[in-house]
């Protein structure tokens, strides 16, 4: 696993950059005549894992996934993947035998033993969520012809949890709104999302919402509706309006309140340039800032796959990597300060 | 009065001045066979002023004085006064006729019909007490052949307030304690201070006993003891005993806590530089950061000179002055940011 590569959502030559940094797109499926991945005994989960990895690496995959066997890894791997989204925090902190084949530009990412057997998922810069899900229809397709997927001939593909079941898909997005949360009406908007099916949570999923005002939008309705639909109204209708409300915010506040907005993006650039210890935390909330500065034209000088970058590589599993040891609490302040001031000067 | 001039105390080539920003000593006088100056009826009072304007602008003094008549004088020209610690806040706000003798280069001024009849106080940039002292000297020396002082021959100078009778002197230095106060030790000193008849101000005297961790500290005694006594004692005990410990302190914080300190002094230079809106007390607390960020070496490409001349021009009747206008309070923060931006560009 390495640290050091810019993240695949750094590109911002893409649609709606400006709010939105990124796509994702998840397909659940679970063998069929096997149980689900919770009522597995280890044997039969090692068994599972062996099997889905040789039809992951299988040669003749479209993909060309490397895989990773999460029973051996270390703690400090897991912890990388999990900063560079590749395998959730759940899957890194189960027991069970399980792994991940991961793409080589770290674009596509397939769980094995997670809550499904496979959880296959694409991601992409900006709204691109038709790309990704291209993608993961043609290794759903290919995996198939050497698989049996579990699917009921009325309501769809069977998954361990029922809110997946039927399509097994999830659209989401990675969005930024600090306009919509500098202006008060960010609960307007996730009062909107909810009455809309759709799921709002933190940077870091559940309990970081508030996190640099990131936030991961996502539908959950897969039964009754075909990928095809869901891909449409959420790249077509439901991110564009949060685009459209967070656009309007950011309107607004240069228009009542710009010497304010630029106080606080000079702020918090400066303190990013200047600071010698730099919690997590911190560096998130002037990042977000920042980020906000440069998509107002207000900071110019600093290219928004920078910031980008910075998000990932401030990290604590990161920081340990480039220093290629353990990190006291103290220390990994010091480490992180130093990146960004590297990173961020003139 | 002009606003653009650097302070008196800018200068930096003079004894102690990482600590002693600047000495003032003051000489209470009074008239003899006149009543003190709040018994006095309107008349009265201006007849005094008139006499002593005169004695004051009499061309063979040693100092070169222009006069001030701060009955007619505007309030904004009264606030710089004020700012520029010409004049005390009890003389500009007061009714009565009054005004104030300036030296050109503002080291000396001569209040008239303040709480005494004159108050002639002296400054120098650092620890300097001797040649303000003398100054004063002279220039009392000279208005004693031509007025006649109020004298009690056991008692000494009498006064309007008892705690002045006797010499009518007070020693005073402006200190900068931010190691005190970061490491928690400011209140001994303060103790200390106490037991030794000394009082401990704010930079605007009382009442503002945390601005920028600046403190005036003066002693009380007056009574029973000689000028030269009070100069001795004040000048080779009481304020190099402060000094040393504000310098033990700073070499505490370098010891143990460097990277916090270098983390604390460079933000605060950073906001200082990037900032938009900038309030008062806001500069003030920054600017003596980064004041003891040069002290301490941390920072080197910023004069000294140029922060203790950014306290003086920060404040908000020089910021009037420089607009040459009103200033509302979002203006004032507008105005008082780009100005320090520009004094501390790189």
């Amino acid at each position: 696993m390495r640290s050091d590569r810019p993240p695949p959502l750094a590109r911002t030559d893409v649609p709606d950059s400006d709010v939105v940094l990124s796509s994702r797109v998840r397909l659940a499926r679970n063998l069929t005549g096997e149980p689900f991945a919770h009522r597995c005994d280890p044997d039969r989960s090692r068994s599972i894992t062996a099997m889905l990895r040789g039809a992951l690496l299988q040669g003749d995959l479209d993909e060309n996934l490397s895989w990773i066997d999460l029973e051996t890894a270390s703690g400090h791997d897991k912890q990388l993947l999990v900063e560079r989204h590749l395998i959730s925090r759940h899957l890194a902190e189960s027991t069970t035998p399980r792994g991940v084949a991961v793409a080589d530009d770290e674009t596509m990412s397939v769980m094995v033993n997670e809550e499904d057997h496979i959880r296959m998922s694409a991601i992409a810069a900006g709204l691109q969520p038709e790309r990704c899900l291209r993608r993961l229809i043609r290794l759903d397709g290919e995996l198939e012809t050497r698989l049996n997927w579990a699917v009921h001939e009325r309501w769809g593909y069977l998954c361990a949890c029922p809110t997946n079941v039927g399509t097994g898909i999830r659209f989401s997005a990675m969005v930024h709104l600090p306009a919509l949360r500098m202006t008060g009406e960010f609960a307007k908007v996730r009062q909107a999302a909810k009455d809309l099916h759709l799921a709002v949570r933190g940077y870091y999923g559940e309990g970081s919402e508030t996190a640099g005002n990131f936030f991961q939008i996502s539908n959950q309705r897969t039964l009754g509706v075909s990928e095809e639909e869901l891909l449409d109204q959420f790249q077509r209708v439901l991110i564009p309006g949060v685009v459209r409300y967070e656009r309007a915010a950011r309107d607004v506040l240069m228009d009542r309140e710009r010497l304010a907005v630029e106080d606080r993006v000079h702020r918090d650039l400066a303190q990013l340039r200047a600071a010698r210890l730099l919690k997590a935390d911190e560096a998130m909330r002037r990042l977000s800032s920042v980020r906000l500065g440069i998509c107002l034209g207000l900071i110019d000088e600093i290219p928004l796959d920078t910031i980008n970058a910075l998000f990932l590589h401030t990290q604590s599993a990161h920081l340990r990597d480039r220093v290629g040891g353990t990190l006291s609490p103290a220390d990994a302040r010091a480490v992180r300060a130093e990146l960004v001031r590297q990173m961020l000067s003139l």
